[in-house]
C-alpha cells in the first residue's frame, strides 16, 4: 500500500522544487509522476532538446527519497511540430479538422507522428532510461480521450484498408464476409472502401466493427511502438499506460497483451463519473457527494485483471474536479476512504492527481494535495491520514497480494462494440448491463473478479456472463466441462465474428449446452414492462426482452406474464432472457450464488465489502450510519465496526 | 385482396431460389417485387452487364406462378459509378458532401446520375419488359427518403436557377413577388441566388418555399424519366413508386399527376411510424403493440386518393423492424389486422416486407416471413392464416371495390411546407393536425377521402380542411356552390401563393363566403389555455388561435373565454379560429356531421370500422376487448363481433 | 416623453407615404427611424447611387413635422458586393462560412468590408448630414446579432494576432501570462496563435477570454469607424447604435466611451426575451402575456447608465414578435404600460417597431402600429391612448430628467465572459445572477442604477455586486472608503486580468477588507441543497457554494447545515458565499438595505414602481388586480390607485 502523485516541476519556479519534493516525503508519498505533455519543455525547438531542467526536477525528488514515474509526453505535440506537420491533426466523423488549442490534437494513424513519438521517446528513455530513481515508465497519457478516436483522416483510411486487406486477403472474402451484395455495396478492391462516416443512412455494421477493431489495433500499436523503444534503453522499469474509467474506445485485453504493459494503471475520478454516466437520477443524487459505491470499484476490478494482477490507480481525484456538469466538494472521509477501497481492491499504489492546483490554465479548478497558496487542501490533510494510519499498522503495510474471486465476470469490449453500433433499442448499453450484474453480486457481499471471455475461468464457483455478443470457439466448450454455476445475459451468442445472426439463430453454439433459440426480440420502449416472477421475487424487463422457444430439455425458471420465458436453465447454466430490473437481476444472481455453495449477505444501502487475503475491508457509501458485517470477535485493524457516511474499516476474522 | 412480397434472389444461395418460390405460392402469395438494389449484381463494372442470375431468378419465380414487380435499383448505384461520377454525391443543408456505403448516395438534381438511371432502366426494361410475368414497375425505392431531399449541390443550384427564370420570367418580377426589397435582398440576375441555407438568420420564406417546390418537381422528374422509358418498353405494365407513410417533402399529388404512376404504392410500418411521429406520450404507450389506431388507415385513404383508386402496400411489416428508438413485437393478431385494414380502405395487394430475414448487413434485426433459419416466422404465420380466411370466403375473394366516402378531407402539401418555414408557434406541425381532425372523424366510424385541394368535391356530404394555406383561384366558389357541410381550420387563406399575407387579411379570399377578418396571431406556449365551450362541450386552444374580427352575418358558435370567437359559422361553412384539443374537435365535427345528414358512431376506444362495398370491416387496436359495432342480424364473413385485442371481423347487413 | 416609430418607406407604393407622414404625427409621433437595411436602394450596383427616393422620403416625413433618425444600412450589404468581396462572409465556430440570403452576412473583422461601410456611410451623411430633420444618426442595427461575432475568419485572425501583440508586446509575456507551459502551449511568435475553437477538449481559458476581449474592441471599432465619419459631416447630431436587451457578446461601457455614442438606445421585446431567457418555467408561464415584470427594466437602468442618463427605446413592440419558440399576444394595456415603464425609468422617447406590418419577407408575422391592410392594430390603439394621455397631463409632458437611485447594482461584462468560459456548474450564468440581485431589489420597491465597476460609485446608499470577477486595481479602495453598505456576490475576485487564481486565493484583494479565502468550492448539482437560516429566513444555496475559511475579524451572518458560512460580513461589507434561492437573497437584500437606511416596501407579486423627479409610477404586471403603494394622500396624475392587469398609474406624494 503505496502513495504517489502527479507533479509538474515546469509548472512551479524552481525554488519551490526541493520544498515540494521534502513535502511529500514527509506525507508518506513514495511514488511521483511527472513530465508528461512537457514536450515543449523538453525539446523547445525542433530537434533542440532542453534536458537541464528536467535533470534537476529528478534528481531534487531521487533525492528525497521518491521513485519516479516518466512519462512520455507524446499527448501534446508543441506548435511547432503540428505546424511542420499539420497532417497530423485528428479528424472528426463530421470531417472538420481539428486545431491544436488544448492536448490530443494528434492523429494515431499518422505515420510521420508516429515517428516523431519514437524520436522524442528514444530521446527522453536514453537520457534517463538508466536513472536508478526512474522506475517506471507511462506511455502518452489517456489515450483515446477526448473523441480523437477514430480519427476519419486520410492516414487513417489508408491504414484501414491495410489492415482490411490484411484481414481478409481478397475483396471477394470482404464483400461476402461483410454481406456486399445488401444495397450494392460491393467493392472491386480494398481501395475503394472508404472511412464509415457521413452516410445519408446506416453503415453496414461489419464494416464499423472491423472500423472499430482497427481503431482498437492502431492505439495498441502507438503504444506498443513506445514502449518497445523504452524496454530497450530501460529494460527493467516497468511500463505502463494511465488508462481511463468505463472507457470502450478500444480493446484493453489486446492491448495489455503479448507484454506491453507491467502494470495496469488507470486514473479514478469517481464523483465526475458518478455523474456522467448513465445511472439513474435517484443513484446520482444519493452519490453525489461519494460517488457510486461500484463506480471505482468495477475499474479496479477490471484493471487488476487487464493488469495480471498487478494495478496501480495512477491518477486519484483528492477533491472536486474541473470537467463534469457539476464538480461537487467529496463528502469529508471520502479522500480516505477512495486509498483503502483501492488497496482492499489489489492496487499497489494510489497516486494522487495532482500535487498543488494551478493557479492558470485549463485545469485551475481542479483540486490537488496542496491549494494554489501551497497549504494542504481538505483532500490533502485525508491523504496524510491514510499514510500515518498505514505507517501505524503492520497489517495495513504488509497486505497480501490479492487471491482469486470465487465469482468471475466476463467483459468483452467487441460486445460493446457491437450493441453501440446495433443498439436496437434505445439505451441498451452493454457496458451498463455488466455494471448492473456487478452491483448486483457486490451488493451481495461477493468479491468479483472481471475477466475476458479468452481467459482461464476454471477455478471460479460462479461464471457470470452478462451478454456475450460473439462466443468464442472454445467459450461453449468450457462451460460444458465447469463444474461453476454459470449465468449468461441476453443476447449471447447473437452474432458471429463477421457480425452476422448465426444460422441456428441465437444464443448461436450455446446452444449445445442450453437447447433454446431466440425467434424473436421485443426491443421495449420504457413503458412496456413485461414482469416476471423468479423464486418470489417479482421484477420486470427493461430494454430488451427474447422470445425463447426451449426444447423439453430445459428449465424454465420463470415466465413472463404473456407465458414467454424470463429465465432458463438446463444443469448449471442459466440464461436470462432480458435486461431485468434490480429485483430479478438480483433473484437471478442470488439462486445462482447459493447453487455455487457462496455465502450471500444482505449488505446496508451503500455498504461494500473486499477481502485481501485475510484483511476484510467494509466501506459506507451510503447516507447513514450502518454496521460494517464483521463477526462478532473480528479484531479491527482499521477503524471500527459502526461507520458512518464516508467512513472505512478493515479486521480480521479471529 | 391479393399478396404479395418482397424478395432478393441475390441474397440467398440460387439452391434456395426454386424452394422459396414454391413455399410463396403454398403461402397464397401471387406477387413478388426484386431487383430494387441490385445494380451491383445486373452490372458489375461499368458498361458490363450481368443478366443471366435475374434471368433465372424471374423464370425460377414465373414458373411458380408468381407475378412479378420490378424495381430499378437506382436507389443504390455501386462504388465504380460514384467513384467514376463523384459530383453525384448529395450534400447537406450544412454543405457536407455524404459519402458512399449506405444507399441513397445521390443527387436527384445530378444530370450525369439521371443520365445513368435512365440507361440502367433502359437496359433493364429492354431485356424484361416483354416477359410475360413481369405485371409492374416500380422506380428506385423510397424517394427523398433518408434526408437526401433537398440536395444543396452545385446541380440542385443550377437547376434552381432555371426553375426560378422559367417561374418568373424576370429578375424584377422575382424581386417584387419575394419582396426584396427587405434587408436589401435584391438579385440583379437569376445566377445571384443562392441555395436557402447556412445564413446568419430567417430566409426569405418564398425562397424558401421556390426551394420546396423547386425539389418536389425534381423528385417528381426523376421518376418521370424512367417511367417514360419504362412504359416505351413494357406498353401494358403498370408503373408504380413506394411511398412512405406520413412523408411530405414532395407533393405526391403533381408526382402522381400526367399518368406517372398507375398504381400508388406505399410501406406501410404502423408501430415504428407511431414511435416516431408526434403523438402525446399516453397515445405512444397505448399503442405501442399495435400502432397507432389511425397511422396506416390515414395513409391508405392518403394513397388511395393519390392513386385515382389504385393503391397497394408494396411493403408492409410482418413483425418487428430495425429502424425505430425501440421495436417491439407486435400483439398476436396484429399482423393480420393489418391486411384486413388496407384491404378494407381499398388495398388492391398486400406486399410483405420481406420473404426472409436477412442474418447480414443493415436489415439483419428486420423481421421477414421467414427466420433467418427458413422456418416461418410469428408474423409469417399469420399471413399464411390471412391467405386461408380469404381462400376459403367467396365474399373476401371478390370484394367490390370502393366507393366514394361520404366525407372529404383536404389534404395540402404546400400547406405543410408552408407552416414548417414559418411554425410561428413551435410546435405547430400542419400534418398533425390534418391527423387530428381526421382521427376525430374515424373515432366517429365515419369513411373518410382524404384528397388534394384541386380535386372534385361535389359528392361528399362533409368537407373538411384542416387549414389550407394558399387558397387555389376557385376554391371559394367550389364551396359557394356545394350543399356539402364545410369545416374550416385555422391558416386557411393566410397566405398567397407568394407566401405573403393577403391583402384583405387572413382568411383571404373565404371572407366572400365568411366575412371575418384575422387581426391578431396568438401564438400559445403550453401554459397558456384559452377554453371555450361548443354545445356544451369545454375545451381549450393548443398551439395556435386567431383573434377574429366578424361581421354581423356570421354567428359565433363559441366564445373564449376571454371573449374572442373560437368557432364562427355561416350557412353550411364553419371556421375553427385556433388548433383545439380533442374534445372541441369532436364537437366541432360532430356537429358538422350530424348537419351533413351522417350517422355518428360513438366507437370504444381504439376500435375503427371502414367499409368497403356492402362489407364492414372492424378492428380492435385498443386494450380491452369489445364489440364491434354490427347491427344485430349482421351476418359476419369474417371472425364474430366481439373482438379482442388486435382482432378483426367483416359482417354484411342483412 | 416622447413617442417614435420605424419606417421603410421603400416597403410599400411612394403614394402611401405622405398619408402615413400625417398619420404619424396625428397620433402623436415625434421622430421616425428609416434606412437602415436599404443599400440596395442607395446603391443599386457598385458605385452607382440613387438618392431621389430617399430624398423624397425624407422631405415627405420632414414636411409632417417629423424629426428623423438615419440608420446606415450596413447590417445588410447588397448581392452584388458580397459577390464582388465574398471573403467579407462571416465563419461560425464549426468553420462554416456563412452564406448571403437573409442579414448579417458580414465579418466584423474584414478591413475591405469596413472601408465599404465607410464609404456607404460618408455618401449618406454628405447627402444628408445638414439636412434639418435629420436629429440623428443610427450605425448598422443590432451590432452582433445571430451570432455573427465572434467569426472565426482569416481576417479575424490576422487582427486578433495584431491586438495580442499589442497587448503583450512579446510571445515571452504571452507564454507567461497564458500560462502556456500547461500542454505544452507554448507559442514561438504571436503568428502561432490560432483563433480558439474545434480543439479536442478546453481551450487555454485565457486565450478565450482574451479573443472575447478582441471581438468586443472589434464590435466598438466598426461602430467607431462611422461614427468618425457621421460626425464630420454632421456635427450637431446625436450618434446613437441600437442595442439589444440581455446581450452580453460585447461590452457595452467600452464600447460607449470616448464619445462613441450620444445617446444609448435598445431594442426592447419584453415577451419574447421573456420566453427565451433562463427563468424558472412558473415565471415564465406567470409572465407569458405581459413580460416579466424586470426583463425590461434591467435593461432599461442598464443603458441608462451606459448613455450616461440619455437613452431611447429605439424599437419597441407593440404587439406580437415573429422569433420566439412562442409569440403570444400581450395582454390588452401592455403596449401602454411598457411606454411608461421606459419612460418613468428615464427615457426620452419610445419608438415602435413597426409603423405597419409588412405582409411580405421575413418579419410579415411581426406586428405593428398598423395592419397590413392600414388599419390601427391593437397595439396601435394603445399607443394612441398614451399619447393622448401626455399630451392631456403638464406633468408628464415635463418630466424631470432622472436623479440617482439610492441602489446601484455593478454589472461587468468580462465577469459573464469569465463564466461563460469556466461555468464550473452547469447552469451558472453571471447575468442571471445580476438579474437575480435586481429582482430582488425591485421587488422591495428600491429604484436602482446598473452601473460599470469603473465608474464612481460614491453617493449611493447602498452598493450591489453581484459577482464581479476580476477586481479593478482601485475597486477595493472604493469600498475600504466608502459609507454605503456593500453586498458582494460569490466569485467575486476569484480571477486575476489574465484569468488565474490570485495567489491569495479569492476573493483576493477584497481581503483586504473581508479578511476570508475561499478554500474548495461546491459546484452543486439541482439535488444538492445546502441549507442556511439568513434572520430568520431559511433558503437554499443553488449552483454554486464556496467553502470559506473567515478571520476572527469577520461576522458570521449564516451557516449552513454542515457549518461551513453562508453570509459573512465585515463592517459595511457582507458577503454572499453562495448563489441563494429568492428568499435567502431577499433576506440578504432587506437586511443590507435597511442598515443602509433604506425604506424597503414589499410590492404584490408583480407589482413594481419607479420614481421620476416627484412622479411615482407603478406597474402592474402581476395576474391579479392590487393596489399600487401610493401614500393615501397621493395626487394622481396618470390612472387610479388599483390597477388591474396591465394597468399603470403615477402620483405626486402631496
Amino acid at each position: 500500500m503505496q502513495l504517489g502523485v502527479c507533479y509538474y516541476p515546469e509548472h512551479w519556479p524552481e525554488s519551490m522544487w526541493s520544498d515540494d519534493a521534502r513535502r511529500m516525503a514527509e506525507l508518506g508519498i513514495t511514488h511521483v509522476r511527472i513530465a508528461e505533455f512537457a514536450w515543449s519543455r523538453m525539446e523547445p525547438r525542433a530537434g533542440v532538446y532542453d534536458w537541464a531542467w528536467l535533470d534537476r526536477a529528478i534528481d531534487t525528488l531521487a533525492s528525497a527519497g521518491l521513485k519516479i514515474v516518466l512519462g512520455t509526453p507524446t499527448a501534446s505535440p508543441p506548435k511547432w511540430l503540428v505546424d511542420a506537420m499539420p497532417d497530423i491533426l485528428p479528424v472528426r466523423a463530421d470531417g472538420t479538422t481539428m486545431h491544436y488549442g488544448s492536448r490530443r490534437h494528434y492523429d494515431m494513424s499518422s505515420e510521420a507522428y508516429r515517428r516523431e513519438c519514437v524520436r522524442i521517446t528514444e530521446a527522453m528513455v536514453r537520457r534517463y532510461g538508466a536513472h536508478p530513481a526512474v522506475i517506471a515508465w507511462q506511455t502518452d497519457n489517456e489515450l483515446a480521450c477526448h473523441d480523437t478516436v477514430p480519427s476519419y483522416s486520410k492516414a487513417a483510411s489508408m491504414r484501414f484498408r491495410a489492415w482490411l486487406a490484411r484481414r481478409y486477403e481478397t475483396i471477394g472474402q470482404l464483400n461476402e464476409r461483410w454481406g456486399n451484395v445488401f444495397w450494392s455495396m460491393e467493392y472491386a478492391s480494398f481501395d475503394a472502401i472508404e472511412l464509415p462516416h457521413l452516410t445519408p443512412t446506416d453503415l453496414n455494421p461489419t464494416h464499423l466493427l472491423d472500423f472499430r477493431r482497427f481503431m482498437s489495433d492502431e492505439v495498441a500499436s502507438f503504444h506498443r511502438e513506445q514502449v518497445d523503444v523504452l524496454r530497450q534503453y530501460a529494460p527493467h522499469a516497468d511500463m505502463l499506460h494511465n488508462f481511463m474509467g468505463l472507457f470502450t474506445t478500444f480493446d484493453h485485453y489486446r492491448f495489455a497483451s503479448n507484454g506491453s504493459i507491467d502494470i495496469a494503471a488507470w486514473d479514478s475520478y469517481p464523483i465526475a463519473r458518478t455523474e456522467v454516466i448513465a445511472l439513474d437520477e435517484d443513484d446520482k443524487a444519493r452519490y453525489a457527494r461519494t460517488g457510486h459505491p461500484d463506480v471505482s470499484a468495477f475499474d479496479h476490478d477490471r484493471y487488476r485483471g487487464i493488469g495480471k494482477g498487478r494495478f496501480w490507480v495512477m491518477e486519484q481525484e483528492a477533491g472536486p474536479v474541473n470537467w463534469a456538469p457539476w464538480n461537487p466538494v467529496p463528502a469529508p472521509g471520502m479522500v480516505r476512504l477512495w486509498a483503502y477501497e483501492a488497496f482492499a481492491h489489489g492496487a499497489e499504489l494510489v497516486s494522487y492527481f495532482r500535487w498543488r492546483q494551478a493557479p492558470f490554465a485549463q485545469e485551475q479548478m481542479h483540486s490537488g494535495l496542496n491549494l494554489p497558496d501551497n497549504t494542504l487542501s481538505p483532500g490533502g490533510r485525508e491523504v496524510m491520514r491514510v499514510a500515518r494510519e498505514i505507517a501505524q499498522s503492520d497489517t495495513l503495510c504488509q497486505l497480501a497480494k490479492g487471491t482469486r474471486a470465487p465469482v468471475a465476470l466476463v467483459f468483452d469490449y467487441e460486445t460493446q462494440w457491437i450493441f453501440e453500433i446495433q443498439r436496437h433499442a434505445k439505451g441498451f448499453d452493454y457496458q451498463t448491463l455488466a455494471f448492473e450484474y456487478y452491483r448486483t453480486l457486490r451488493e451481495m457481499a461477493l468479491d468479483v473478479d472481471i475477466v475476458s471471455a479468452g481467459c482461464d475461468l476454471s477455478g471460479y464457483a460462479l461464471v457470470v456472463v452478462p451478454g456475450l455478443a460473439v462466443l468464442p470457439p472454445d467459450f461453449v466448450a468450457k462451460i460444458a466441462q465447469s463444474d461453476a454455476q454459470w449465468v449468461i445475459g441476453p443476447r449471447t451468442g447473437s452474432k458471429t465474428s463477421d457480425f452476422s445472426i448465426p444460422a441456428q439463430l441465437p444464443p448461436g453454439t450455446l446452444q449445445s449446452v442450453l437447447p433454446a433459440k431466440v425467434v424473436e426480440v421485443d426491443s421495449l420502449r420504457p413503458t412496456l414492462k413485461p414482469a416476471a416472477t423468479l423464486d418470489g421475487v417479482i421484477g420486470i424487463a427493461l430494454h430488451w426482452r427474447e422470445h425463447l422457444e426451449a426444447s423439453d430439455q430445459v428449465e424454465v425458471l420463470a415466465h413472463f406474464d404473456d407465458h414467454w420465458p424470463a429465465v432458463i436453465a438446463k444443469d448449471n447454466v442459466r440464461y436470462a432472457a432480458a435486461w431485468f430490473d434490480a429485483p430479478l437481476h438480483r433473484a437471478l444472481l442470488e439462486g445462482a450464488a447459493r447453487a455455487a455453495g457462496l455465502a450471500v449477505t444482505h449488505l446496508p444501502q451503500g455498504m461494500r465489502v473486499r477481502r485481501r487475503g485475510d484483511v476484510t475491508f467494509a466501506f459506507n457509501f451510503g447516507p447513514h450510519t450502518a454496521d460494517a458485517p464483521a463477526p462478532a470477535d473480528a479484531r479491527f485493524v482499521l477503524g471500527e465496526r459502526t461507520l458512518a457516511t464516508a467512513d472505512a474499516c478493515a479486521w480480521i476474522a479471529s
